[in-house]
């Protein structure tokens, strides 16, 4: 497909006529390109120099996102700290040598800096790695910590509906060598809480663990060497079909048909600590000691679930295995499992043909899961840290909020001012600019418009757009007797106050 | 000098034995770089094959700074919403034609991102220029907006004592076509409001206007194609003394002797509204209609900043220059006056020679100006959005703050855990678990050791290192009678409470 089609400003108009119209698409794409080409030669009146867009796969965030934005990082980071997290933060971009040999096949969509002169750099691709790296450079043994910070990843623009290339990734990660199971409960507990308090319908958390996996795959006979590159199919299963997974396997892959069908049976099953038990006595998965570790965890994790009040939201599923090389024991993945939620795509907001069709699986919000070997990866000597987190990605639930707040009556305000500094008649703007200084002084929230005669109108105007509750309204009179009019926007209620802002409570209180 | 001297970790000892001995640098410089390549091979055991660092000029923050930085942060956006602006984000890079021309000779700094198929992007250099981008491509014409994000510039190392390649800039901008100065002296405001709230000791706001730099240029004899680049030169006035700066005038960029001399003599004069209205007077500077024009302008600023009760810190200073291009009239720049504040250096935190000499110059923590033609350079049409705006540069604040942190006897914590959940007795791990859960449910920050059976003195000794006020002891007699004991950390106090923490009133308001 054309790359540029999705990222052309200029054609926006071209597109939405012709949109549904397949057969029209080709023409189309050629046309979006002369006309991008014609943009960034000078366009029209050779004045328009440039592409106004954001890079692709980016955005911005207009104050309203933001105010949404705000509110959902707000019950993220409460909920890490009622958990007792530290935060950190780390650079947005780590050496190159950092980052290579840590995300398998999904290295090919790290952002490289240019060579500068200097040293080789990347974009981070997660806050994991370079956690890693963090606690190996300062020989931490012991931490419990959050950071939220946005990530990159040159994801395939054609998989990538929903997806964005800058995406903010809240991390909650526990270091250390503790009892087996209980930080990895306390993991599951909280992204329990946060999708329950995001309050954004039902939702599941899947728990599987990577020595079952591997423990499957040795028993169905995969050979050693293929348990990655099979494992990153298994992992295309809330994609795609289990037929077109099996095909990857055996076709691509090379497995052997019979083997392939043996993961299929194993990979649709689903259920709690009962299954695990299941499975303990499972004829062939009782044969692998890996797989057996990873089912008697998956039960004590239950038991610990059970205890935390959880279990109604947890699914042991086998089906689960998580793209990244690093886990070596539980993983888990949330999705939201409510229906007719439709994801605000990245093609949506450029407006793209297929903007309309509603996007059907709300997909993943969180994961996370087991890496004891990341930190060892870093130090000089080799020593563990065994790790594990959690990992919440936001902008689909921001898409989901976004849509709520449309929908919902009640307006976003995006400042909180509580009053705004007026005046009906004209030459007051010195009086204005003095009263609007003595409130900032004492710490209230206040504007004052930037005209030496603004219109009344207009000032009460500014109030009802950008909500602010409260008018002080100045004028000879109230001057001369040493009072401010202040007015409810709201009801026009008006009382007069001393101008002496420290005695004046209602302000003070609001 | 050896590019990879300062970054080098394996071979700091050595480093610090020679420290000093400058005769023998050139060698060190070539044991460094032979240590570093044994590192990077393999080191002594085989297994160090990372060099275990954040990229030149970076650098992580641990928990204990980032305490301070959410600190400084709050302080800067309680300030920035008392004042009534509305935040945005937008992605950490553009493309980079969108920085192209913005930055004058410093475009050299810009950060480029590898070719990697697609377009080509930059890293941000600074929050104005996607600002203005931002309102081009939303066509918004009206906005008082903060913004709070990391920047990137490639600074040469040898000129950045005390910076970083990567930083955060809190930004404060009005755009709008507003009645003169007000908009302007509303930002004077606000550095003022937080340099005096962050309370870093004594400041001074210089202020100046491109108008009058310019007029100043042009009746001292500066060719028109000299002004941006002579611009430059006297920006360098804070950091060389007015002989260097001459010479480089005369010297390297051709300027007369006479000439040099006659923009000596303005660039030395400091005063307020008295200064303005002298050179309003002035018999050269008079001849210049952009001279005039800005100093009535400066004139109206402070008969603003009169009443907003800041004349105290601001000063008028023809010296004042600023290095971007994109300036159109008042600029300004805040700097720390307090002296024996050291600034901790990136240098010193890498510990490369140099480290231990005092830093004299604490330096510039804020600067802004108006820049009225940045917008019309993104419209299609070239229609123009005036705007003004103020940048906090806070790595420098953070470094003070974090050495007043350690100067004093407060210590800074870095969770907000209320209450332990610990246990003198064996086998209470799931009661522990129960209790812990039962408090996070009820929104009480709690923590849990992650051990079956923990020694009840390494959990209080937990309490006392992270500063947790409070611990619920469970033990067997407790949990027969069906209470928890409490116990104050600080004095050992002890009081029995119902297990049901939904009557719990201590926990719940502590």
């Amino acid at each position: 497909g054309c790359d540029r089609w999705a990222d052309c400003c200029s054609c926006l108009k071209l597109q939405t006529h012709t949109m549904g119209l397949v057969y029209l698409l080709q023409i189309d794409e050629e046309v979006a390109k002369l006309l991008e080409l014609k943009a960034r030669l000078g366009g029209d009146d050779g004045k328009h120099q440039f592409v106004l867009k954001t890079a692709k796969g980016t955005r911005d965030y207009n104050p309203k996102q933001m105010a949404i934005r705000e509110k959902v990082f707000n019950t993220i980071i409460s909920c890490f700290k009622r958990h007792g997290a530290e935060t950190i933060d780390t650079p947005v971009f780590e050496l190159k040598e950092t980052l290579t040999g840590k995300y398998g096949e999904d290295s090919k969509l790290i952002y490289d800096l240019k060579d500068q002169g200097g040293e080789l750099l990347s974009l981070r691709y997660d806050l994991t790695v370079p956690f890693a790296r963090y606690l190996a450079m300062n020989k931490i043994t012991n931490i419990k910590r959050y950071h939220i910070a946005k990530v990159y990843r040159r994801d395939n623009p054609a998989m990538t509906r929903g997806r964005y290339r800058e995406f903010y990734q809240c991390d909650f990660d526990i270091a250390g060598q503790y009892d087996a199971m209980i930080p990895d409960a306390e993991c599951l507990k909280i992204v329990y809480e946060i999708l329950h308090e995001l309050d954004l319908g039902d939702f599941r958390i899947k728990v599987n663990d990577r020595r079952i996996l591997d423990g499957m795959f040795a028993v169905c006979g995969v050979p050693d060497d293929k348990f990655r590159t099979i494992c990153s199919t298994v992992d295309k299963l809330d994609k795609m079909s289990w037929e077109d997974v099996k095909k990857e396997m055996v076709n691509e892959k090379g497995l052997s048909e019979q083997a392939a069908d043996q993961i299929g049976e194993y990979v649709s099953m689903q259920g709690g600590m009962d299954l695990a038990e299941h499975l303990l006595q499972d004829q062939k998965m009782s044969q692998s000691k890996q797989a057996c570790a990873g089912l008697s965890d998956i039960k004590l994790l239950f038991s610990y679930l059970q205890l935390f009040q959880v279990t109604d939201k947890v699914v042991f599923d086998l089906s689960l295995a998580r793209g990244l090389d690093y886990y070596t024991g539980v993983i888990y993945e949330a999705v939201l499992t409510q229906a007719g939620v439709a994801s605000v795509t990245t093609e949506a907001q450029n407006g793209a043909p297929g903007s309309t069709e509603e996007s059907v699986s709300v997909g993943s919000v969180a994961g996370g899961g087991r890496y004891d070997g990341l930190v060892g990866m870093f130090d000089p000597k080799g020593r563990k840290v065994p790790c594990v987190g959690v990992s919440i990605g936001i902008e689909r639930i921001f898409s989901i909020m976004e849509q709520k707040a449309e929908v919902s009556a009640e307006k976003v305000r995006t400042t909180e001012v509580q009053v705004m500094v007026a005046s009906a008649q004209k030459n007051l703007l010195e009086e204005r600019l003095k009263l609007t200084a003595e409130l900032w002084n004492a710490g209230i929230k206040a504007e004052v418009m930037y005209k030496k005669n603004p219109k009344l109108l207009s000032q009460l105007q500014h109030c009802e757009e950008s909500g602010i509750p409260l008018v002080a309204i100045l004028g000879e009179q109230e001057l001369k007797d040493g009072v401010v009019k202040l007015r409810v926007v709201a009801t026009r209620e008006e009382v007069s106050h001393t101008v002496d802002i420290h005695t004046a409570p209602h302000l003070r209180t609001i």
